[in-house]
């Protein structure tokens, strides 16, 4: 993994700025006779877009997927099919409305990066955060849209479960929910919908952020991916969860409440299934025991922090070194953390669809067929 | 990073098994010039070693090591100095008790990765975890202790801040307690031990297993370690964290917290100092900001899980798929999380070394000069 | 170094098939600062375009390059200064003449990656090659546009020495001849030109094809880049050549003539300059002894084969099975390895800007200041 | 790859000096349940092992490797069988000669790494070559020898076809005669043998040396291995092959003569085979088109330069910048190309059998299995 590449079989890069000209990703190592169409990448571009309710920011981007390469259009017009080389896949930048960043340009932002990068680079493209934008995920969603495709009967999905003090009701979880138009949140749980229009809307009036845990679960993943340490499934889903901008902690199965409970409470005990595979009692492990997948559904968490750019005055400092007060305006999300949902789906996604590649390298085809267990139900 | 190789330009391989003749790693890409003793890493090694106390496993080791490559000896006869090659230490396995493994080879233990090996592999080591044991992290000790001496200044420090349902009291925090051979916990807390120990006792003669967080405060980073996304610096260390044994989360800074908090309380101030250097208000962001360090103290906890290994029987399958009930016998410490806190701080100075590799490469060395910031005390 | 990506710190992505909408390149690790023009890449591109003497293919593209990330333009409006973050350049694909590949679809071209593509991924990309096409190579040469600027005073130069039977006098090299207009074959021996033309005349006409061998000389390069096994300049210069379509064969200094004579013949002998620098007597090293470059000029040569696109029948087989004649129509160069020559230059550019990184992070800056020695004329 | 560091899915990283303790390997990727013994292992260290006949370096070393992890013993007490973590081999070093290193602690030997060691890292262990000397080529071998089980049916084979001035007649090649205890050339060529004996007496004699051309031969290659551009097939091989240290030059099949003949020539046409499998009429592409093996044998060369420790005196510097005539002494080899054919094919057994296993995880197993085409005889 470098700076800008991710992936060791199927190998993502992502490139761009918020201001530049266009942004976009090179998917490196996909399987050939991958079969997806535009829409298919589109629809989960369209899932993290702005501008789709009073909640997330108002910037309007098509964001719209070319593919540059590395695939072959089949008859119907519409269906792709992969090629085995390089996938390009480009958005380019609509909305880059003009305005003055004079101060942005010359003063360090409280929580933000502009004095880490100027400290690293001595140069920085202060407009829009730059490289760090959340425009950069169009990229990450992008491959994680074709990742999805890599692993037979993968299914990821995620949703928001707390926003600032306000959490969901886990009893109440439905999945189809998630998605629902009328759900701005990607909250499971229709009950929690009222609760945080009325909080957020409070934090939105007052010019405040607020950060929000995400959960992500991903089924059908076959038992064996992963490796004993440093190759560990675990760790490279938290190493992509928190590559994404402002995560401040990362979960897999019950997470940091392992650290609070017994060693008996926190087996995941195991019986045989009729159907000659193993069944798990309960699933604290997230799916993943000594770094490798039991089969059972891969659970992983992470922690946004709230957005940085709020309208209260903050102390900091300017390039030359002089004490200032930081107003930050502009389109900004008042709990970014709600359009990191799809982002995170598409980090997990990346990180089994590259693990099955490398797990089907090492050991062959055969060991990635039939040992998917049961999931269980606890 | 491959499976079993961690890091860019600072790299690690380890290998070794529990029961194998021997374990190791090969640290290659460290800087020539680097002076350093074996007692240098033998400390190092000796806070992690097995059987210093009731609270410890009893497996007996003195984890000896000998370099064997990428060094030459001064005319002192103990400083070592580094020439650029690739320095290879080994630690020989000395007590690997012979004993009865009929049942655990056949079994799979819950919690453990028995049953995850072998769909992986189709065969494992089971003898004492094989490459899952905690011994490897002896490797990664002897590798993390070069790592402190690249980066000048630097100084990496941990702690246990929880076990299982107890924690300390951070007002009493004291560095220098942490290592005091009256402190069998790693607390920096001296009020804690007690606690602890009571704690600890009902636990271990239960045939049970807790739990703990353990922090890592990193202190003498420069400014401008990292980037802004996929190789963030926050990303890194949470990656390494995350590939030590029974790790199921890992903050930085506040972790789960900034998700609780609005972007007013979350944000880190900043003030010019008289030096030159910017002061920041607080360190929310643990020293990292979009993927950089400040210049502040870089800070990150991770949760252990208990001990899968317990007395009291749990239900599983064999390798046959008949279900049984699994005891776990044999030497193992009650609380594995203690001797993290040596390995915490190894993962922690490797990333750190790599990163300040790798910002020399990237951006020369005046940049890695002289931006360290001033700590923030809040 | 993975399927489409080389370097470690100074690494290039390509992606692009010969009839797709474009093909790019992504430079991730480009140091911050390094100021160039549009020009400066377009120069290079134009030097390797198709279409500009009779002896290369008349394919007419323009090869216009866009910067889509990665810099910030100055205020001349010309300058762009690189930020750190991946440098996106793409190049649209505008010539893809209509045409009936139906032959070529189904049969395997001898010479050409019909049948291993096929045999590899049961899919291919047949119209112009797909991903092994030439035109490829546009995005080297643009990468390496840009290595060239990493490493203060590297000069890259090559030249082609030989044409199928015909070969330079090396007592007429002249390099500003190479880029001569009249001179469409690259050759630094102007008495040569006449040769070539006749020579490639006679192959062009009766529609067959011969190889060439181009010479690559770096000038300017530090002392100290590479590294003694593995990591060696040589080797990774010798495998970015050999990365080109149709190389063969590589050599570095004398190569393959080292192997016919003796040590006392071979030995580059080494007296103490006046200026305080180490005078090398001769280069049959090709400037790196050991993995590592001395300081001296970098010479690398590479054997380019005729291009497989011939006129005369050949017999081979069709992807059912059935054995049958290929003729090859279409734009075709009668020798592919005039053009190699750019392409040549960016790969050895490139090889050395990544060593000139990472050497910077292993040892530090100061070993890379004034360590460069005085050119041995022999 | 890193500096000492090859391969991707089969990964070897070496470790080790000439006169440290010990030099070996770790061997990452590996497929679990490869069987071997430690005689497979030994057999091929031992062709490599100095000492065996007056042409080689006197130098006496068992060269016993120890399999230190990643493998079980079965219950014949010989065979081992992977488990799929990391394989680390070690061989001691027995016989480091106690000597006077003090010239050549100071003085920088023509031909040698010396000057280029120093001006890199500024320190070097002088003795034996350092990192450079040829005894970490055993490491390599030991890899190799893993990596010829990863392959089904790979055999690789590799032999001395010229040395100096003189030549092997190719129309007698013979692998059987290759390693014959009367042969101590590595020859395939009986009739060569009185012809290189008198040849290498006399530099022998003369305190000179001589380079040599060796040539490797990997049968049972499966068409489909490599990629396109950059992860060539051909690449790799080349790649690891100038690894080996005094190799100079590096062809794959026909190589430098592609140059000088026509397309019509070069090319290898196809006909269908009566067991459904194409036959290649010649085999000038060495096994390899557009970097994807063809099914036929791949072909390698390589040139290694005469050693450059030599009797007769030769001009260079020394550290101080003194100008000093330098004379070589101790053990060394008149033609250490000799011995770099068992280490050829190791280095082709573990390109190859990283692409396998790559191939694997990108396109799956079936693809793997069946397409082995019959091989052309021309």
């Amino acid at each position: 993994m470098s700076h800008n590449t991710f992936g060791h079989l199927f190998r993502v890069t992502t490139w761009g700025e918020s201001h530049g000209p266009a942004l976009g990703c090179v998917v490196d190592g996909c399987p050939p006779g991958i079969r997806f169409t535009l829409a298919d990448i589109q629809t989960e571009l369209d899932r993290r877009r702005p501008g789709k309710s009073r909640f997330v920011t108002q910037r309007r981007e098509p964001d719209a997927v070319r593919v540059l390469s590395g695939v072959l259009a089949e008859e119907d017009g519409e269906t792709l099919v992969t090629t085995g080389t390089p996938v390009s896949m480009m958005i380019e930048n609509v909305d880059q409305r003009s305005k003055d960043y004079g101060e942005i340009a010359r003063q360090f932002r409280p929580g933000h990066a502009d004095y880490t990068y100027d400290a690293k680079y001595g140069i920085r493209d202060y407009r829009g955060g730059g490289r760090s934008s959340a425009r950069e995920t169009a990229a990450r969603v992008a491959a994680g849209a074709l990742a999805r495709k890599v692993v037979p009967e993968l299914v990821v999905r995620g949703a928001l479960v707390s926003m600032g003090e306000k959490s969901i009701d886990r009893a109440h979880w439905d999945w189809d929910f998630v998605d629902d138009p009328e759900n701005p949140f990607f909250t499971p749980d229709p009950g929690s919908v009222p609760v945080f229009v009325d909080y957020l809307d409070g934090i939105r009036k007052a010019g405040s952020s607020v950060g929000a845990v995400i959960e992500i679960v991903a089924e059908g993943v076959p038992a064996g991916l992963g490796a004993p340490i440093y190759g560990k499934l675990d760790q490279d889903i938290a190493s992509l969860l928190m590559s994404i901008n402002a995560v401040k902690g990362v979960e897999i199965g019950n997470g940091f409440e392992a650290a609070r409970i017994t060693g008996e409470a926190n087996a995941d005990e195991m019986r045989m299934g009729n159907d000659g595979r193993p069944i798990f009692l309960s699933n604290n492990a997230g799916g993943i025991l000594g770094g490798i997948s039991t089969g059972q559904p891969v659970v992983a968490r992470f922690a946004v922090k709230p957005t940085s750019s709020i309208l209260s005055p903050r102390q900091s400092i300017d390039v030359e070194g002089n004490n200032v007060e930081v107003v930050t305006k502009g389109r900004h999300d008042p709990c970014v953390g709600i359009r990191a949902v799809p982002i995170g789906e598409a980090m997990v996604a990346c990180a089994i669809a590259d693990h099955y590649l490398r797990h089907r390298g090492q050991v062959g085809e055969k060991a990635v067929d039939n040992r998917q267990s049961t999931i269980g139900d606890g």
